[in-house]
């Protein structure tokens, strides 16, 4: 039986800042990536969110971030290699301890906003996490975009590794995702959304925005968690998938 | 044989911010305190003084402080029990993962500066402190200021503990430290504080700033790394215990 | 004619992250109190909020706090009086800046948080709050606690100065506001709160938490604007005073 | 009579962490940028740094950075035009606080690191800087790199600009500085580099890293303030530019 994982952003709230849907989207997925306080997340929250994940049972990762909370982690930063890789132990760590305090496992680690996509398309940062994720715990999964500089990276490593699809989003023929900024970035319809992902699944085929067909590797499917709107497709994506005989289930 | 740990605060400084004689220090004690990130250190720095640790086979704690780096983390700050242990989890998970990287073992936790001065006082937030490390890792011991609530909250939650004396700091009655913009703060006679240490060790007891005598514990006997004339005064007092015929190594 | 300032803490919001309604709320005030970016607000939301009010025509004042964005400027810190003067000087220079480069003038200067509570109650600390707003613009308005030493140090070191009263808060015999965690801390009935505050502007008086009358001068009331209650409760504070036949206006 | 300015920047310790030799400097230059608590100093330091100032007649610029503390404001981060726009005026205000608090003017602005390096090839930032300049005061110079986009914005935008020159730093042929990882980054023999920076004045030539003469505008030329290898050569330069009878003054 074909199988999926649904993850998600949380943790995203800091001090007297609330971000994201937590309690409401944690139901519908089966992984969850927790912010370690560097774009996002504080102690308490972090505390709280692995707590969250407890009670429900969802998989927990570390989901580190370039140390920019004003711009929570989306704008590039020029971070050597080997910044990269102590920031992301550190981050990765700090949010191991909740793990232990809780009692529950740290499953996996997905980088964050801009580091997720420098490191992407930079094979030296890509290494600099998977290297980072081993040092620290070598059962650990790197949850990284499907066919990225970063699975290439784990592969050569000897890091796990899950490949992750977006529903939403469009992709190029080199299996990147096509900027926001550029047409095509966003399938608004939902119904073609929920279908894609059933297509990357079943057929490990997505249709690029050019309309010629590429090989994908789903074994999560990413959900954002920080509108009501989302919540809905949280739901939808969750349904369809279900209704098209795919388990969903963390990887 | 009479036995004592010296210990030093390492891995203070930031990014382009040096502060501290790390490599100059180090061989002369036998336990470092490593700063989090919070209110001084990075994670660059983490790592590089993590390794040095282990090459000159120095026993490796957190030094957890206030997310205050402008204020060096000495500024009282009023953060709930709560905040505080989960700030405190937060900062040995960080570590504890250069420890991991490095191959080494975390040992102990020391809060720092106005976190030390408060939980020595404060009994919610020395218990809050000690969970912190129980729920983080049970094998780790709190060093902490002899006879203060943190040794008595570490009792009352079952975390091993160290007793920590200062060689160059005078005591009131109650065991605690006389302020440090009061008469007698400071002992001044470097010999004379040498023989405190050693008396400390070896018969419990200290002189107090009004002539009494209290008992202390002296398990470790911290010596601060911050500056040419420190580096001097650890020679000396390294000397003088082994003179004294006290062997010194890590508790 | 009685007249009294409504004013509002905005410009609250960091980066991706949103607090309070200001749009909704800017209608129904006469001065703002705009965060410098310390315990809330980054420069884009300073230079978005000072915008807002040159556009509803309110009186724009800096809203300085301690530098503690995870506490949102909350929690008390043992700041020295020099580190107060110089962060509330740069947190008042930084606003400025937003407001000379909209047209608009900075009217006024309101510490936040903790950092009101706690000059409010200490006179150094006051003191340097003054000297500070002097410094940088002698014709700026200190808004602070009715009766506190506030008030005191900008009398003693000539600072113009305006009194702000709470509608929603108990007050204590000695002027002082009731502590959040004590009885009659809270004014629930907002029929009440209101009437309270006519009888602060017509007749001086308040009612305290043990039944006597202590005089208050109210040239400010605060209403806070961060949740949609608070909006309805400025909408019938405004009404209760306009009713009463007081005219709502800045000081 | 040619002449020449000196500038350095200076005010770059944050509270405990000391960098520079600001007291020691000072006496050699004519203009000092004094960091803005982004990238270094803090309200403490950029106070008593405009008062060394003030004591040794040497003309205030504020130094504005990226946000990035941990890496001195020397990693490129992709802030948007408008979020550099708000980030300048923010620091220009909060340094101009103190000017106003000392009864100094605040003379010009010269963008720090990565800031400087990104706006002075990339005209939409150095739009962005220039716009921030005259919004907060009209009166004010941009001190820039020689011939980068920000003199060209400057004069697009009517902001007072200043050339920048650097006498040990190679120069390409497009007027760029060669990048600090090729050969030819560096001029290390001081009588060399002492000896180009007048011909920049006197001529207004610089000798490229392949062979060729290009124009170059020198207002300023700017003094590393870090090292005592530094501080002989700001003496070095000051009498070799005096031997040579040029005059160094405020631009």
């Amino acid at each position: 039986m074909a199988v999926i994982d649904l993850n998600c952003d949380l943790g995203e709230s800091y001090g007297a800042y609330k971000i994201g849907m937590d309690e409401e989207v944690i139901p519908y997925v089966t992984s969850a990536n927790i912010a370690c306080g560097f774009h996002a997340g504080d102690p308490m929250v972090m505390e709280r969110t692995v707590e969250l994940c407890r009670e429900h049972g969802v998989r927990i990762g570390a989901h580190p971030g370039f140390p920019d909370l004003a711009g929570f982690g989306r704008r590039n930063m020029a971070l050597s290699p080997e910044e990269v890789k102590a920031s992301v132990k550190y981050q990765i760590g700090a949010l191991k301890a909740f793990c232990t305090g809780a009692g529950v496992r740290l499953w996996h680690v997905k980088p964050h906003g801009a580091l997720y996509n420098m490191a992407a398309e930079d094979y030296q940062l890509a290494k600099a996490v998977c290297l980072a994720v081993k040092e620290v715990d070598e059962s650990l999964v790197l949850l990284a975009l499907s066919g990225s500089e970063m699975i290439r990276a784990a592969k050569a490593t000897g890091v796990f590794c899950a490949s992750e699809v977006f529903a939403d989003q469009g992709y190029q023929s080199d299996g990147t995702l096509v900027p926001k900024n550029q047409k095509g970035a966003l399938i608004k319809d939902e119904d073609q959304a929920v279908k894609r992902v059933i297509r990357m699944v079943r057929e490990r085929k997505v249709e690029t925005v050019d309309g010629r067909d590429i090989t994908i590797q789903a074994d999560s499917v990413c959900v954002h968690g920080d509108g009501a709107k989302t919540l809905a497709f949280v739901k939808k994506i969750r349904e369809g998938l279900t209704a098209a005989g795919i388990e969903i289930k963390g990887f």
